[in-house]
């Protein structure tokens, strides 16, 4: 396939350096516009050299503040950093809030920080999959780290840290964190644990629990707990040093066995999309609505329905 | 296809009112265990005359306590309830926790309410599929309601809520509230706003920011606000009847209109479900397999990749 002329000028741009281009390369591959895979094809040599940092957590556990002073450390070492936000967006506008934007005021005048929030969106493909699609374009523009940000709630959300090599989860000292956590699948998946608003009533207790929690675990790595005030810059150099430790436990071989991962996903959803766009083309629609309405009416049993759809798609 | 003898045994004693036999059904379709389609294809005329009403919002907003004071009311006009909690769950242990479960007590041992936490199994389908096939099995079970409850944090979660006729977004007074409840797309999926905990300091407020969002609303229906204070049970009488006024305003027509979209992402969500088992078969996989060695390597380019395993499996 070849390239479309104004995707081919920013390319050229964005292959200088561009941060612009990068932008709106960016939405480009976001919004699945045509040209999108090529690009990321013959932009692919260049991947594959970043860091890639997951931070996650509940809601209100501090995490947008925490990426903004855990880029600065990063920044301190001379290291260029891609921030990539993915909110879970509304179905209906289709677009993230500013909120994180506005709140990572802090490092958004720092021209070695680049800062952008993702919004889910369902039809083209899951936010895990758009996110690593965008993270692969980062790596490919030259950011040394990427920090991937999503609220630890929710399977798509949780889903998205797959794309790190390390995972931070964000606890505060708040009953019932840790279940909360627990329930959203995020205790399996942590590289590190960070302890944010360390300095509030309770801290110590949930790093008790924390603490009593990890020794159940049978995994070859221990997750350390770090404890931050992100609101102060408090422990982030520690957390910065956390995430070093847990890629250089990885090792060239444990992180290209995620990258490994993450290639799999990549082609099997990627895969998937394909089917489901050539499934339901408008003849494909017009059969589903026509059974849906048998079903209504009882005329059909649902997975009957079902039958007939799957033989009509091939 | 014909049922299997031991799912034959627990039809009849389901068709019976054996509440038992329910619950071991609902864990046959929630697992997806081999005939749970022909059961629910056989079970699909007694469908459709039940009450649906999603509870959805932040975690913390109290959403299991409302629950449980909503059935109550319900309950008080002689009406059987069966209440359905879907939590995002560990990928890992593939099982929800038990807290939804314990904090219902108060209607736990009224035989008219039937309690279920539904785990997000995320191989099987998603959320909210499952949820819609199990609440199929409660409605031909034969309760009048029935409760779907889910954290109004992340996609498949919210999604959840399409299963419902009536959707009720439950908010406390509390900075941020409504920026993530927007956030999460629940704006505008709510049919009935609850402040609950409204005997809290910034209740106001909330009620103030919601009216403002709410005047700009181009809806033919304009939800109301109810206050409550769950704990207390206070204002529950309101909200029953704030879901009812809702329900009247749907009308037949309305509600059909909402049966038929369920059905439909039903249809559409099984042929697909159907697709991926056929794909990733042990072939298939082996392909997928190899083809993201061969990206690793950079053997291949991504999307190329993708392409030959389209091609491949037709």
């Amino acid at each position: 396939m070849e390239l479309t002329s104004p995707l081919d000028a920013l390319r050229s741009r964005f292959v200088q350096g561009d941060v612009l281009a990068l932008s709106r390369l960016i939405s480009w591959v976001e919004n699945h516009r045509g040209g999108y895979e090529a690009l990321l094809d013959s932009l692919f040599e260049r991947t594959g050299n970043a860091l890639r940092v997951g931070i996650t957590g509940p809601p209100g556990a501090g995490k947008s503040t925490l990426v903004n002073h855990l880029a600065g450390a990063f920044r301190k070492r001379g290291q260029t950093v891609g921030i990539l936000a993915c909110d879970p967006s509304s179905p209906f506008s289709g677009g993230a809030l500013l909120g994180d934007r506005v709140r990572m005021s802090a490092v958004s005048d720092d021209p070695g920080v680049f800062i952008r929030s993702l919004a889910s969106r369902d039809a083209l493909g899951g936010l895990s999959s758009t996110t690593n699609e965008v993270a692969l374009l980062c790596e490919a523009y030259g950011f040394d780290v990427i920090l991937l940000e999503t609220v630890g709630v929710g399977q798509a959300e949780v889903d998205v840290m797959h794309s790190a090599d390390t995972v931070v989860v964000t606890l505060v000292p708040q009953s019932g964190d840790v279940v909360q956590a627990m329930k959203a699948g995020l205790m399996e998946i942590a590289d590190v644990f960070c302890l944010n608003k360390s300095d509030q009533p309770g801290a110590d207790l949930l790093e008790h629990s924390l603490r009593q929690l990890l020794s159940l675990s049978m995994r070859d790595w221990t997750p350390p707990i770090v404890s931050t005030v992100a609101v102060q810059g408090k422990g982030v150099g520690a957390l910065r040093a956390a995430v070093l430790d847990h890629e250089a436990f990885l090792g060239v071989a444990g992180q290209a066995q995620r990258q490994q991962q993450r290639l799999t996903s990549m082609l099997k959803e990627n895969a998937e999309a394909r089917w489901r766009r050539a499934a339901w083309n408008a003849e494909g629609q017009a059969l589903l609505t026509r059974l849906a309405r048998d079903v209504a009416q009882k005329k059909r049993a649902p997975f009957e329905a079902v039958g007939c759809l799957v033989e009509a798609l091939g």
